[in-house]
């Protein structure tokens, strides 16, 4: 058995995700290699502490500087802004430390390739957590085009709808909010969502090659959270695109914060020659499946209940019939980190996978503001 | 090309769901014999004389009896309360009619027998309207048993839940609300909707062997249409039975109308030993399929969209995706009924058939009134 | 009571859903004016007397001019592929007879703007066949759009799925698959079936001022069913486009004859400040509505089950609970349509009303091969 | 902060829950009292200490008598078959320590009665694991009944369905099978599925007064586990009944493991004046409600997606859109019981609550045995 010793960055949501899963993923998913909760970092001490207490940290830290320059630190989780991946992950790099990035990698393509170029040259362990990968029933729709189950893909689709910033007296900026600010974020729904979309898109139907977007803002202006003056909103509410993928399938994407009645609507829909499949975030314990193989007069979608032994990750759960939810996606992972630190092989997405999503994210807000198709 | 002169009696809900099928059967199921809408026959003649002008009936009666003697009538259809089958029936086939009756067939079992007595040894043709038979995914399911893909039946369930006299203001009896009235309905759900669910069941699974039963009236007293006066009511707001199949399955049947948010939800589920069926009326153009031979990681219910060429009745309606509704199980079993009388054969269910769903409501209310199991 | 005589022109899907029509509606929807199957008119006597024979048409023609000559034809309905209306249209007109056109109104907006001439000049009810305006489900959509349920308007969407062509061996031209034939449908899906979701859009959401389009032909080469010969494909398999309409919202259409799964899936759902619709063809007695105005805790999509009394068309129909059909929305065009001639008002939507519809199709398919943005 | 010094018995699928929930709760729910993982006792001492090293138990037992021996143990939680649930958890109560027993809470109701006896005796604080109370959507329920939304209770339906048993070479006995032995579970269905469906019942719903009920075992002998011979099944395979509650409403309850294509399907559904409620367990993050006081032309049922901060326990877990699962109910379980340790309340259901529903399961099995109602 061996220590992994982790330095956490943030301690917001996806702080409180990333390390739940550090926290489970040794009860369930066997492994040589074990995760410590070695620090937590942030620049108030005293949320610090009190997160470091419910979850079991040792220590605590509020300069990342500092906690790069402790040896007994092997990896740094990053659950900043996007604003400051670069920064972080350039000088983990430099300090040897392996690197687990919240997505998206970077504010853009530029950020992005310095990143992969300094923890290539560094040769350090590197994973981004575009965690849909692992719903089990999103991993067993990657089995099943990889059987070949579907053959010929004519189309892709997908769409991340939300409904919590309709409302014009939300703010942008600070710590609640920082998502709307674009200092802070990037760009909006594009970085944030659409990049999830993005991520899965090319794992399971490969390399899209042109682009054509157009985003929206609807409400103009928002108090800002720590300036408390109204300011330009200057993200994207709302982005849609059309695009080509290389294996010729057609592709299309929305997403938007403007969907009311749908609260976290992730959904995606392949079509393939032979069979198509669907599915979506609020049942994400469901895959539909329409396998055009089956005798006619019986065809239908059928509503697949993952939560069996033989399906992704679920044999290491519960029994058939219970289902499982969102947190589980970081719980497997992690498991699969841990197993990728004990074989020596990769684990996707690295920073390099998500540097693809993010050449996908810049050419479609490219495309928005100049009103015309962008290669990737 | 032959004629085939319809004799209308009521001129109800069921009245236009007959004729309706009368005038469309032509129209789709191509038929050596054509039905003919001769006479409508009600008490009230103004009333009857409207119905004749909207659907072109030739003409009119107010004495069922009249129409009886009439030589241009080939078939009569029995649309009225239940307490009026038997004597009309008994008298159509007396006038050597043939009959096409309203379910229940009768107001209990004793009914039932004179009525397949008298109706036998007239030797005329006879059906009623069980129409559920008739909806395209049912009879599918009906198909699908048949080809054994179910296997060895375990589980039957049905239940029939509406709510449209929770309101204590309904009242009972009259033409609107009759079926509130004993005199006039003989029972309430069981007769009205568990007949339903019983025809269908043993067409689809075999005979009953036994049953078990409890009934409710939830609103005592309701003002009776015609005398305006509270009065007690005798019919059973809702029943519950569960019994033995004679193919050594268990049945669980259920009705009422105090289910708020349904309005007509018929449900059926069966489960086998390979293969479990669900449908229900709500949305009536589907079939839930679950096939346990399946690949085990794509098992899944399936949603069958019941419109295409190569399911019951589909090929002679419109194309694959665009539904139909609740009207077209009448116009299949007109066009059906019609088909019959061409080819010679029997249409069922027929009065014997129905006969045999009597005999289980008996023993239903008998086994709620006694607290005790009766064998059917 | 006047008589409406009517000229049928065609027989095939939609000659026969449009007889329907006007052989049902005066059985459900009271009017003063009554239509009459006068005569239908198809090149093929043989198949026009068949046609003529099951659904009672008194006469039948040959050739469309001399059904333009007759006295007793009050009104023609044209149910011929695309490249046909444009001819028939005008000579209609001039010959003073009411036009029923089926959609797309032509082949391109230059056709378009000749008939909308035409009729206009002539003065002659006219009326194209954008049926799904008048599936209950939608109708209410648009009345609670109209009662200002749902607010400020963010998004539409709409797609329009199918997969009947994704086998290559599917030929091109003749009777049954004109649709594939760009001499004859002028375009594919586009025409076929985006243009059924963009007079929806129109309807419902008003005009829209640009559009950025994307069309794909996934078959390159089929047979063409006339000549025997494999011929390039000059239609459209697929396209999507996305679109601001004039009241500041996004739109997002797709449509394709590629979607493994989906036989005729017309979806649309609409998300403004206070609620949000969704609708499906293959459920299309069904509306899910999300009411922001609920109380938090049990806020959720509501599926309203479209089959009462007080909801559009439903009170002339059945009982809550019992779902019509397809083919009930050109019954209820029907009625509206002769409602139209009793009153004198104008039905929608006219021959004008489906020429903004053509300009919104020949912007998206410049926009598609031009690749840019195209002002409709 | 206080800690709770817990010793677990049995390390089965119930014992991992449990300890998932211990492990769980402190980091989401907040508590001056923490349990701390001091012992796991098994018979088998290699398999308790993998146990441990994965969850992080202190120590390991192999005698139970032991444990409870053990000073440093103050709660003791029993995760064995129902046949040592007596046993045990008297000389808990006379040991002075809590129990959290695993329901049922005995084989019968007079095992039950004593051991309520005793644990009121010792005075020691007693819980049963009857965990679907606190799945949030289920506790949403209660919540919606006690502010009176529904009204009058007219009916309450439950079933559980699985099909795991359907292969006649599913062994009885044994540690894997020992639901299906007469001698270890005392019932099958009704003591295994039915009891959570009457806990939660009783709950939501209050007092049985009589039971009709029927049981069948489709699988009349398989060989036993520990023996390797084939022996009678005296287990029930299926279990239906009705029921009065004492409320005036109709109950309807069935349990088998013989519906094919269902894997763990707990539903219920309760209908009242006002409105009507619907869960199940494959999808447990929705509730589904229909008001009768919505605008008649949007009413319908709404699938309420529970995953908001204002709804039952979910305001310590992620943000809106993101579910969660099975597990999750036990961790509300003990961050109730943690709770209740903390402020001194009860927490329920306890010993005495969950013998209301082993009388409710006696009374089931003896209406079954002898075919008569049966008063509760």
């Amino acid at each position: 058995m061996k220590n992994l010793n982790i330095g956490m960055i943030g301690y917001g949501f996806m702080g409180k995700a990333h390390t739940n899963g550090y926290a489970q993923a040794p009860h369930f998913f066997p492994c040589e290699v074990k995760p410590v909760l070695k620090a937590v970092c942030a620049r108030n001490a005293e949320k610090a502490q009190a997160f470091a207490d419910t979850w079991g940290y040792e220590s605590i830290e509020t300069d990342w500087r500092e906690l790069l320059k402790r040896d007994d630190i092997d990896a740094v989780d990053i659950c900043v802004p996007n604003n400051l991946h670069k920064e972080i992950s350039i000088a983990a790099a430099e300090a040897g430390k392996m690197i687990l990035c919240e997505k998206p990698l970077a504010m853009n393509q530029a950020e992005g390739e310095e990143m992969c170029a300094a923890v290539e040259k560094a040769n350090v362990r590197n994973m981004v957590w575009y965690n849909y990968r692992r719903v089990p029933a999103v991993t067993l729709a990657k089995q099943l085009i990889d059987e070949g189950r579907l053959g010929q893909i004519f189309h892709y689709r997908a769409n991340f709808l939300q409904d919590w910033t309709i409302n014009a007296d939300v703010p942008q900026g600070g710590a609640a909010t920082w998502r709307l600010d674009a200092e802070a974020a990037g760009s909006g729904v594009t970085g944030d969502l659409l990049a999830h979309c993005i991520d899965t898109a090319l794992w399971l139907n490969g390399s899209i090659q042109d682009v054509s977007a157009v985003t929206e803002t609807f409400v103009k202006e928002r108090v800002h959270a720590e300036t408390g003056k109204k300011t330009p909103v200057k993200i994207d509410d709302a982005c849609t695109f059309h695009c080509h993928f290389k294996n010729g399938s057609l592709g299309l994407f929305e997403s938007t914060r403007y969907a009311r009645g749908h609260k976290a609507l992730y959904t995606l829909e392949i079509n393939g020659e032979h069979a198509s499949i669907r599915w979506d975030l609020h049942d994400c314990h469901r895959l539909e499946y329409f396998d055009h193989a089956d005798d006619s007069i019986v065809r239908g979608w059928r509503s697949i209940h993952v939560s069996d032994g033989d399906q992704p990750y679920m044999g290491n759960w519960w029994v058939p019939g219970l289902q499982i939810g969102y947190e589980h996606s970081f719980i497997h992972q992690v498991a699969d980190f841990l197993k990728s630190v004990e074989t020596g092989e990769d684990c996707h997405p690295n920073f390099r996978d998500a540097l693809e999503t993010q050449k996908v994210c810049d050419a479609v807000l490219d495309s928005a503001a100049q009103r015309c198709w962008k290669d990737v």
